[in-house]
């Protein structure tokens, strides 16, 4: 081993599997990076193969390219390898091979960990290598590394996350530029923030992928996203995004755990009422947030974009060299199987509500029947933000009121 | 060694010099929850001694007081010490100390890490142990740690950050409550925001230090906070940040610093203008925040109350449960000898400035002679921002006008 200033240098093997947006990002970087890495981290990495089943002729990395999985994971010199494929498939059968071969996996893939984490960590831990994932969550925005270290010496009660930039961009387009919904998709649809079909982001697949993922490591134990109510924003109407703002209020979907009183936790996904002062309000564009509530450390936010070439490649680059580093040894990290009735039914929580009536001349009946924080009556329509009561009961008595309401959206405390 | 289910437990004997807020606090968190520790890291901490010159009688820990500092020191039982003294005497003769007898050593003390940050680091890298401080730029907050990743395949360019939430909460009194700033300051002080002698926090030096630390980390050779400049908030009016908010921005205290192309880096302290729509500006009250600028991840933010009893030693044991992660080896982690000539004058960098003069009447006079962005004319007085310029040469500029300007302040581009 070679020395230098810092400490000793350590040589390492890296295999991509997926050559695609955040795949060849992670080529690129660790190749134009070598020395800066070496300088601030001791490591050498050294790309050895790339799989990929389509071709790459004039590419600078040609001579890596395989289409064969068996030259990775039969590879005794690769010790870690990164998957940037997406999906399950094949990637868990991949990933899960190269764990038991005693290789170290990287994926920024939040569905594989989403769906597969449990079982993936589990293979690590029997094979004494690291499994990590820092770049499935928010891009380049540390988050996963900072939630695990805030685990020492404080106990996570709550997250809540912007953690979608697609439907991000389109909320902050009906807020700022009074765009309505459809008119700002087609706009983040043109400026290529959301794909053709723009479901997985805009009916908030995406973003409860990754609140699985954060409150799994938060309360330890698997939540998988089959469980977990999930919201989209397709339904939010112009009118909602002013009149939430009328009454100090901006609409964003917000991705969100908490550990309740009885053990359970509350997650869901859903458009929310944040208050304009609130840190989560000024979290605009395709910028992505991640709020921590801690008994020691209070709220902390890790903010930035979600997502990005480059950006999500470096985050990855950052667990290989974690991988390095930890070579002999497997990092401390991960959560346990999932627990039966982990997740309480979200009507069964308690939570504000904000109610758009199309009529006025409704307060004293409202009062009758629910608790009211907050009630204005503003060009024909009655906006009332609700107590905090349970989901249901509240639900049940905006039911008994004459008029049914043309919006209830949850309203958040951050 | 006991195995749980997620790997060996090891166990490690933790000393605390000063027994102060921080230092009760790490006691606190350390008896209190070490059955978390040891479920979410795998390791268990043992309190074994704490220093305090001080008389403690009454207290669960009095067993483990002593008053003579080689009772730590010369203790080999001991692995890992935690410095929360403060200041420079005795502490830096202390940690030296211990580092030679090849303990690892975690501290909150921003002034002896921006003031003997190279030293502590040599010795501990000559013996082989850890020197961790991650609770001294943010409190709870983690910042040095995700710099130190974003370090990996990532290139800083630039780190701005709200870093003393006592001017930040004085100057927020004065944007949102229109209170002059001795009346906020004042009310800082009645809250115990501010201490009775309020220079380090008001004058930016509390600011300069964590800065300073931050600068080292992400540009790689300690810079001593004698040498930056330091502007603190006691000349900012009311008049300034309502003037300020006509333009549609912000005062707020910005320690900041930025790699230029010659190679050399800018670092300063000073009130600055942020733009209403900057998440900078939506840091309110005593949070604080470290925005990070990088060529793959773009800017990241980190955001939480930046002191704290409880936060800053959740801080403090995060490092103290790194260092019994990595007890066999030293982290790789740390900066180099101060550089000659490695700070740029601020006079030679590029700034905007924001300018009030209490005349109307002189935009041609002022357009002869400056850049200018923007200028309106309200209530009898000129407001201007200016385009980019050197900063000596802006301030010649301006000399050469008729009217001397009421208040002269950089403005961010953030």
């Amino acid at each position: 081993m070679q020395n230098n200033k810092k400490g000793k240098v350590k040589y390492m093997n890296v295999a991509i599997l997926g050559f695609g947006v955040v795949g060849s990002g992670v080529a690129e970087v660790i190749s134009k990076n070598a020395d800066a890495i070496l300088e601030n981290s001791g490591i050498e990495l050294k790309l050895r193969r790339i799989l990929d089943i389509r071709d790459f002729e004039n590419n600078e990395f040609s001579a890596l390219m395989t289409k064969n999985f068996d030259d990775i994971c039969n590879d005794d010199e690769i010790d870690i390898v990164v998957e940037t494929m997406g999906g399950i498939n094949p990637a868990f059968d991949f990933v899960s091979s190269c764990l038991k071969k005693g290789k170290h996996v990287v994926t920024s893939n939040k569905e594989l960990v989403a769906k597969k984490g449990f079982e993936l960590l589990t293979l690590a831990r029997e094979n004494n290598v690291n499994f990590l994932f820092e770049a499935s969550v928010g891009g380049g925005i540390p988050i996963i590394r900072p939630i695990s270290r805030c685990l020492a010496g404080n106990r996570i009660s709550e997250i809540a996350g912007i953690l979608n930039g697609t439907t991000n961009f389109i909320l902050d387009k009906m807020i700022v530029d009074k765009m309505s919904f459809e008119d700002a998709l087609k706009l983040a649809q043109e400026n290529g923030f959301a794909e053709r079909d723009p479901s997985a982001d805009v009916d908030g697949h995406d973003a409860c992928r990754k609140i699985c993922i954060l409150a799994s490591l938060a309360f330890g134990h698997h939540v998988y996203p089959d469980g977990v109510y999930t919201e989209g924003i397709s339904k939010i109407t112009l009118k909602d995004v002013e009149d939430a703002g009328k009454l100090g209020y901006v609409i964003k979907l917000i991705a969100r755990t908490k550990m309740l009183e009885s053990g359970k936790i509350m997650i869901m996904v859903s458009p929310a009422l944040v208050k304009k002062e609130s840190i989560l309000a000024g979290v605009n564009g395709v910028f992505n947030a991640c709020l921590v509530r801690g008994d020691a450390t209070g709220d902390i936010l890790m903010y930035g974009k979600g997502a990005g070439k480059l950006a999500t490649a470096s985050a990855v680059v950052g667990d290989v060299i974690d991988c390095a580093a930890n070579n002999e040894k497997r990092k401390f990290f991960g959560w346990d199987a999932p627990k039966e009735n982990f997740i309480e039914e979200h009507e069964n929580t308690e939570t504000a509500l904000f109610l758009r009536f199309d009529k006025t001349g409704i307060e004293e009946e409202l009062r009758g029947v629910l608790p009211v924080a907050e009630l204005t009556e503003s060009d024909g329509e009655t906006l009332v933000i609700t107590g905090l009561g349970i989901e249901k009961e509240l639900m049940k008595a905006i039911g008994t009121v004459s008029v049914k309401p043309d919006s209830v959206i949850r309203v958040t405390d951050y």
